[in-house]
């Protein structure tokens, strides 16, 4: 099987989550996992079977050298990522409950991904070989020097022939005080991206227009025309779309759009959801997968959401199931014990 | 803001759980909390930021310290819990799932609590300051002690001045063989209270008068207006109403009376219960939270019904959630992850 | 009460299952418990008050021993379990959760039971004094020689006037490359039943013949017609019958076929699964129950179905609840704490 | 190999342990395993392959029940074990470290064995068969309903032609505010034992002489030597004697007179202990396995050692070590891996 | 009891432990616990029977709430914790064993406590009652802003004339590229403080002598004579001394030199350390007890190094035993199991 | 710094640990972890900066996968890493203490590993590049196809010209009942190695001579004469020395000789030891790093002890700490917090 080459350009966190839904420090432990938007594709796309890549920083003490293990672990080349000096980024996590929602509390500012310098990476080197580069608007939103490291990024792989995959993933608490550069500077990277994971919020913010339209189906279709207007190079615009009854209980469904149409996928009903954290991403790393193994647009966007529907079935950020698992799904082949 | 302080008068209890719904001892270990009807109210109370304090008895062993330093940790003064010889009353809880119910095993006789004779407290000095004494009919059944304590307690803050709160809290096991005299010890004391906390069937017990009406909220109509014309000083009586599909599944509504009229909530779905222990107490404290924050009584009972219903996604009798927590879960702002 | 004697014979295997959902070796720690689908009925036949004798071969280890500690703390009499040379078989369980099926990986090639020969077992002495013998056709899968095994259980429990009880129990993970043999050697146990567990497929697998009927009730129908067609020993032919939401979220119902008619009990939704893995096992121990009690057919498919479903809200294999909680669960007394 | 049947009759309590040397409810987790002197002696008696029976009182709860089923786990015969109204004991355990001694904290008053009445034995039934009863003083100790039943047990075992092995196990925290009548009590119990376990301490405070001499074997001989005069039943006198380092740290002996002379073992260290508590226990039941199984009174003294020894590395009260454990440490035969 | 008032200022971190003496991240898993040398000062004073209080910088998140909360348990007055924006300090800990040191990863640039100003404590206010104020060189190391407001505690101090206890607590790793500035920073607050915790090594460092004395007490001495010299508000120093043999097993004496003359203590053994953090906090706390009880010099040095000796023995920062715990460890009253 | 390859060949085998040192399945749960002679040796050469590779066969299930991630995890190449069908082996590890040893409980017959063809692996191919082949005499024992597929790497890896590092590592319970084999089967590897690991008793049981000279180091020298007598490729033999006080309490001394002479480090104390499993692999490890970097032989010798007493600290079978953690250990350079 032809593998494709991935990079993934982001910023790895050490997870800290309270244990059995409890609230943070209730009990005087915590969960050490490892997560972050663009690793978690990478770690999904390495389990899927593609030679995926982790470009970051992180300093060389226990922490930062632990996570590279993990990602090594979980296959992903790490060979990208650089050490320097600071700290590794955390976030807390305490998962919520019936309709108290799950809670992030963020504490990354200073990381050592965040204070490296925008020049700080190779890119022509890093992106040798890569057929694709993937990063999310999170970057962007981290620092001044992570985002003008994203834009070199970008830059390099439009030179470089390497096609782009944006993931928005708008992130208030992550902005803070620098929100109102968000739009321009997510402008910019959407403007380069091939595949552009966004809904019609994301959209909206970017341009600065209104999506009224309802259904949601409705106001995703004008997002994605006023998209594909706007950035000539944009080729995908996919999105998940969710309902909640409560914390546990949710929906998902998925949706994708290109300059040929729209697609739709059904809606999944999602009761007793393990861990709803990393679910985007893994819709992400699916569609990729999906575009990288030729599948066609409906089968690509059922794929998608069949990985970020068996996510929520799975602890941590990481979607570590493998392609058999997101087809069985689809075939509804059949939720008894497998024995 | 102006905070109030109310005074919690009962039995603080170890509570030993098995972990995971399993049978109690299925594994060698249990998970220990601390809990117990008044001081969960206390407890909420303080993270509500109101001036809470606990009246009670407890051994000075490493048990008991605990306790008193775990109400400590949540913010109750905890200078009126006296210590004398004894034990530290303990529940034993095995949490049920599906259709097997939760079950609770209680060994808490012969505890210091239960021992302590009527006159052990100086309830001048206790009352000292207070705006608000908080009992239950637990407290009653505990021992005729405890009972005689009790009423020393209510007499005293009649004639402080203290307002009074009540929770019928009727448990068959804990009357065990004084169950006979239940009516009139609860009786005497729903006389003195300004807030009393009962259903129906509370009423029906006390006043022996049958309330056969459907549905409940005819009954509780009923119940009120009986409670009503009994009590003279009576100005609110409160309940929750709870449906149950199965152990992990139920629904909640509160209702509230006073001589003006009724008040009753919409029936909100528990989804997937974390730990359904303590809600009472949880509606309790938010009722009195309420009162005292000058809420109108459709507001009062909305937000007591809302820490009733997050109590049940929090481990633990306590709910240590916050105001804004309530007010979120009441504006249904959402339930996916907040970052 | 007179007690029955119930000689169960099967392995018994160390299951090894990834804490709280998490998939296998996600994080470094298994739980180990024991279980096996002729030692879970005779765990729950004596947590209900019979004499339940447990007949197998099991290596003198700390493992092996630890198996027969097991069993014997639930009050199965385990003086039938020979030590012999070789291995504990083992399984290992990743529990699945919302569209993620639980999967069991079977390591029990190889073990001290598997090797056992034919003639090992002293069946006549092993039999004195049972009423029942009771087997399933994993016994059969397990290895040629435990099959034999079990033929000769069989026709010893026939001389000695011993009523047996067999369940299909198909595991095409246990047949492997011996699934050709499947049918032959399951026929020739369920010929001697005096009570059969299985459904439609079992019968179909075994009889060759097809049942297309719709709805379930009439496939069972039809298969229970051509099995006593087939075996004129067979007095009940019974199974559950199960339909899934999710992982977490079945319902359950139970069927049971005399000569004289036929029984199905309502059908219970279980929303909330703790453990799935030993319901089958569960309703075979009720069943036997309810005979042995001499209870009706329609209340003995009750019981046993009550059995299944509690199991479900129960950690390990073995139903470990008495028989006042399956009458608690079909009175439907209430699902509120008890206290 | 004949086995002999040996009845132990005291309580069985509900051991609550503070988890990895924290000081009690320091996390909010505990330990549980069941314990108590004499069932201690019994469980390690089953695992040494002898005929072990516990006799005591339990309620028929979910605590209870499940100590019974430890008791079965581990081979006891607790056929003899009656159900009674109300609570199971309790201890709270603090393992010290260093210099920080381990503490109990005893929870077991009113348990329903302190208040079954010394009637509620059949001694006659319960001694039937039986080669020795094993009992100790903390029985005395537990209440007065509980000391008579002791004597009622010594009597009938006298009557019945049953050797009597009898541990003094004073307890100063159990006896509490009944510790004046300690001396006669034990006196009278010792009166009648054919094996006494106990120190020069133990026969000072029983007879009410001082026993002043140097060094600890001087003591012992003169302890013994009086202990033979008072008491012509008595044929065997042991005891462990410790020394500390810190609570780590100790050294152990072992010390055994009979009227033809006395033996000691050598002093064993050992550095890095687990678990103490259950020792003497150890001590008890080993010496009890030599004089059953023949041993000569040095071997018997030495095996006695080695189990109260390696009782020291092994989690809990019981010694679940066997033989061939105990017979390997005697002859040092390495301390590698075995592998 | 007249109890005094301790002010004691610094930041409060949480600390990160691997568990079992694993390696950071070996295992997905953190043991969360609250420390901090001025906060473990604080919380001994507290459980010592003191009125204590901590005076610090926290943000208004879930964890810095669960700080406080900690703090509180344990009896510290924490009303003068001020919030602000920012994180909490963390601290990882890897706990070592053998020959292989514990490590500390510090993760605490940028916290709340290091970006406060040097103005934002209302000092008068916070000194008001206080008879003492402790702080250390750590917080002169956090940050510049952290330092000036340590001057200015001091200086505050001195005006309102509370008397000084400051612990030079020198952490290279803390101070970072500013290590430079130790020396004088240090000597500053040395200058102020009447009691002095520190070594000759401190003092080599802030007065720039060296003391090549042998042994230790000597060049104790000849660094006390020049302290006494440079600083003539000085009243009392004192240190620890300590040897390894491994990480598990050290010795720990007391040193204390007042202008009167000099006080050792008896060296003693740690042998199984279970957590060596907070040793040195401890000691600080167990002096001022001293002194504040009035014990002569001895007694108190005595009592200090009891409390330096026992936290050894407790998991987490802070020694949690109370006074009688000390005075059994000096009378050295046993060992075994307090029953 | 340049980096050689080693080739590691051996079996990876799932590590079933009882937790803190409690029996197997006195608890209900096993800690999971991966290990095998020639896998520790690999991940301690990858974590001290070589480029090492692990063959061997594994089945391509959850069990199979997990270890390789584990191994990839640490660094290791495991590209060389076969899937066939089978079983992965196990041990099951009581981790002893005091006077009790660890025991191990091999489980392990029938795995992929056992079960693959002598040409199943593609030696040309598999060392291409490779500068040393490491492997053990475990390999020789775990089965006749294990012992053929070993010597087939060794003929390849002698045509191929890379040196041959071989660990005798005798273990009774592996080798079974083909232990008359393994004399033969071990001398034909060792005949053909560079670097031989094993101690006089291993080369009296390949060569059939008695070594009874006393102290250990003239036998060591007298089987290092007879051994390179023996073998004329064999350049260095080394040992590690182990003396016992206890289980925890052990000394540490390496041995090595090379054709100029004899080498033997000091004896170090290990008092306290957390997991003594995978030391000789340590040291192993340690002894091919100090060989490939230039090292002369006394430095070496040093560095492979560092890493053997080091890995006595550490939970697990691999050495994981780094050079610089060797080099400190050997420097002696303190054993206090790291701070």
């Amino acid at each position: 099987m032809v593998t494709a080459r991935i990079v993934c350009f982001g910023e790895l966190l050490l997870r800290l989550t309270a244990p059995e839904r409890e609230l943070l420090l209730q009990s005087p432990r915590l969960e050490a996992r490892f997560g972050g938007a663009e690793a978690n594709v990478a770690a999904s796309l390495a389990v899927l079977g593609h030679d995926s890549a982790m470009v970051s920083t992180l300093p060389d003490n226990a922490i930062g050298r632990a996570g590279v293990g993990e990602l090594r672990r979980l296959g992903v080349d790490t060979r990208g990522i650089r050490t320097a000096e600071g700290r590794v980024g955390l976030y807390f996590l305490a998962v919520g409950a019936l309709q108290r929602p799950s809670e992030i509390l963020y504490d990354r500012a200073g990381s050592a991904f965040a204070c490296a310098a925008a020049d700080a990476y190779d890119w022509p080197a890093l992106l040798d070989g890569a057929h694709w580069l993937h990063l999310s608007g999170i970057t962007l939103a981290v620092s001044a020097d992570a985002a003008r490291a994203a834009r070199a990024a970008v830059h390099a792989a439009r030179e470089h022939g390497t096609r782009i995959s944006f993931d928005c993933n708008y992130r208030s608490k992550v902005w803070g005080n620098r929100a109102d550069e968000a739009p321009a500077l997510l402008r910019e990277l959407a403007a380069e991206a091939d595949l552009l994971f966004g809904n019609d919020r994301d959209i909206a913010l970017m341009l600065g227009l209104p999506f009224p339209q309802q259904p949601t189906i409705q106001r995703f279709r004008a997002a994605a025309a006023a998209a594909f207007a706007a950035w000539p190079r944009l080729r995908y615009m996919a999105a998940t779309e969710r309902g909640h009854d409560s914390v546990d209980h949710q929906q998902l469904a998925g949706l994708m759009a290109s300059r040929d149409g729209l697609h739709q996928t059904r809606r999944y009903s999602l009761n007793g959801i393990v861990d709803r954290i990393g679910a985007g991403d893994a819709f992400a790393a699916g569609l990729l997968h999906g575009l990288l193994r030729g599948m066609d647009e409906a089968a690509t966007l059922d794929f998608a959401v069949a990985c970020a529907c068996l996510k929520h079935s799975l602890a941590g950020d990481v979607n570590q199931l493998r392609e058999a698992d997101m087809l069985t799904f689809l075939a509804e082949e059949g939720l008894d014990v497998r024995r």
